[in-house]
């Protein structure tokens, strides 16, 4: 039932090169450690080059340099790892769920649900809300009012879409993800707060991947936005306001504070943090852990993070550093 | 079918003061950059008045000290963002939701439902659990044993309370939302963890709110406690036993270790952590991204965020931090 | 109906010695501030030692040489807080529920769901899971493909096991749960980003806890592992092909990127973040707030969190910090 290739076919089919056996048939793909002879391995961290020398695999999908640290069949790419994804895909064994709509879900009566969606057991979908074709809604998920979802969509399981949200086409969301919930607009009015409305939508371009348990708020006024293909990982929280451009990605446990616009390309590392009302221009490299204040104006890579050290010693220079910037801790000359 | 109002009866009913057309209609709310001529914006954020002057807004609502940047009709307000809360809400469009129980809700049999309150679809009400009346149980919603919604509380969706939840009036809870889950209590017994029972529960004040995702453990003992119109953004983490006084509000991503005391009308930046066992005190501000160890005794603002800067001066000025407190990195008069 | 116990008959089943009246009488437990004559307090953390001398509790559970402080009676513990979770889990009230399947569940055709197994209101369960037997899986639960819930595990409400997760015996996961999504593996490829398929599953060990909102990704080509009683707290993020090691545990909010490996009983303070690709010994505690970004090899205690205070005396020492590094802040003798 699976499928098997020859290393000859998967060279023509993705562009890469054959080294040793075009013939060898390959059925899978699995790490260098467990790889078998029918199974196909790669190197793209160079961390793991010391794994060559052990591995039972029938072809190793690396690059050129490495050649000469292994001693079998090889499919030579530029970039492993984007190779590697591309072959992998054809392994990938997904159950094409039928299209309907299974009889626990609840759909208001104008809301339009496309003959080529499925939606799956205990769903709700609210008024004037829109799934399109090939769309696929899986158990649990609430759809709100004035949402659209369009053609070919994922939602796993259990993802929320609270009001005015609209997807692109292709759009993948993870199970316990919250699109679309009242942005965080609080002003106080006589010792109390008063809520501000949030009349804003979220707008989530074609292509884009949201993790498990992320959350996007919906604008107060205008949309919160994100252009095409950007990927957000698992635990994020993106403000009302955000706009985010495309093919940008987010490690897991980001935080964007509202109305902050950030632009293409940009890389942004686990746990960091990103004030509000700021910009940040395309192809900027955020480090892990980071606290962006400030807007960034060109293609950089900043940083805030400090690594752990023995506790000890850290406590020591964390008392001198709270020295600096007082009398004592000025060095002589200032 | 939507409402339109007057300048001048909009200054009469938020105590405003009429600059220019007071019979101008206004139907609207927008930002300045999308406003038409009646749509009404607002400048609170001295950030944004460059954009008062391309503004087609039909009025704005601003302070007094802006009036000579802008050449339309406006609303005077010594606070302009309260005041366009206030009015934003006359022109948001919310739909009632009809009281009763849908009929795919589960409900025990020992439960008491209101006959004024909603119960959504795939809903579940555990045993001896009371929804009071005007409360809105949105989908998906789970209400375990012995928890009481108040009236007019409104849970949009996929909202669960574990186990001995008390909600007061008008508590509004986001999507995603776990209050009453176990405290993290353990101890350590002959080399293997033993989980700590959570006896406890958890009482939410009036008017609070709690943002999309966020946690709120329930009490070991005593309850974890949230005076009244305590604010929580999303992605919030509260520990078994912690008491947040009224009127704080938090941020995205803020956690709170178990049992610390936090005063009235704190606020909480994004991602700042708080250990436990602590007491804070009214009206403290912690910067976002902080983290506070110890307790805070009177009504300040505290710090320990880092912004970032580039990459490689942040390494530089790192590499000498961790040599303070070593000999070679102290000053000469040490 | 609620059980009561002598100080006599609680110190014989849990190895403590009786200090003062043995035939005194315990149907409770509670705080020493609010502990009355039939109930049993303790104390284990010093720091509310204070609270002893107006305690009403009819006795307390605590160390030998906190005895001088208390009138009262006593069980004397070398580890009072170990001592009093085996002692209050006598008197949590724990309603069994019922085996069966409620007939809002949708389970899948080829789905095994022992009959001993009880499956609660509007729960999925995927084509060729099993469910064994004492398993409770609450209210709202999706169990997606290939899974495996072992026997007497907990899933309270609104967890969800995406697919091709196995879970030991009695596992117990919090609400909002997400274990076996998609891990993070993309590749650019001709400057859009691809997804890399993420074949493997996820397999939690005996005993393990698993707090709300928690996330854990499936491996992509191995599984993401948790040995036995590892006990994670509420969002924390745990990455594909993370191993972790027996007995460790994870306070709220932690995040550990994919690849990472971590020892047997380590202790992981809040909000702490680890790297991807790194190694961990057995026994490392990690401070709260810390950022780990090395492998660590010996059983040490690491740190790089800063405690919060005055913001503009912090802004001071930031100031001196980023000048560390230039020239002008560089010492007389570099």
């Amino acid at each position: 039932m699976a499928a098997t290739y020859t290393l000859d076919e998967l060279a023509t089919r993705f562009g890469l090169v054959v080294h040793g056996q075009g013939k060898h048939l390959i059925s899978g793909v699995a790490t260098l450690a467990k790889a078998q002879c029918q199974q196909l391995g790669f190197l793209a961290n160079p961390h793991y080059r010391r794994e060559l020398a052990n591995s039972q695999a029938g072809a190793i999908v690396l690059r050129r340099e490495d050649l000469p640290h292994w001693s079998g069949s090889a499919l030579i790419a530029r970039d492993p790892y984007s190779a590697f994804a591309r072959i992998a895909a054809l392994f990938e064994v997904t159950e094409g769920s039928q299209s309907g709509i299974h009889p626990s879900a609840v759909i208001a009566p104008d809301a339009v649900i496309d003959p080529a969606a499925s939606i799956d057991a205990h769903v709700s979908v609210g008024a004037r809300s829109r799934i399109q074709a090939g769309a696929r809604i899986g158990p649990g998920c609430v759809i709100g009012e004035d949402c659209v979802v369009g053609p070919e969509c994922t939602l796993v399981a259990r993802v929320t879409l609270v009001c005015r949200v609209a997807l692109g086409p292709r759009v993948r969301i993870h199970p316990g993800a919250v699109i679309g919930a009242d942005g965080f607009g609080l002003a106080m009015h006589e010792g109390h707060w008063i809520k501000v409305p949030q009349l804003g939508g979220v707008s989530i371009g074609a292509d884009c991947e949201i993790g498990a348990n992320t959350t996007i708020d919906r604008g107060a006024l205008d949309d919160t936005v994100l252009e095409e293909d950007v990927r957000l990982d698992n635990q994020i929280q993106i403000g009302h306001n955000v706009v985010i451009g495309a093919h940008t990605a987010m490690a897991g446990c980001v935080a964007v504070a509202g109305s902050t616009r950030i632009g293409r390309y940009c890389q942004i590392g686990g746990g960091a943090g990103i004030s509000g009302h700021i910009e940040i221009a395309d192809k900027v490299t955020v480090l892990a852990k980071s606290f962006v204040t400030h807007s960034i104006l060109s293609a950089t890579v900043v940083s805030s993070a400090i690594p752990a050290r023995d506790a000890k010693a850290w406590r020591r220079s964390l008392a001198q550093l709270n020295r600096l910037g007082t009398d004592r801790g000025r060095s002589p000359r200032d």
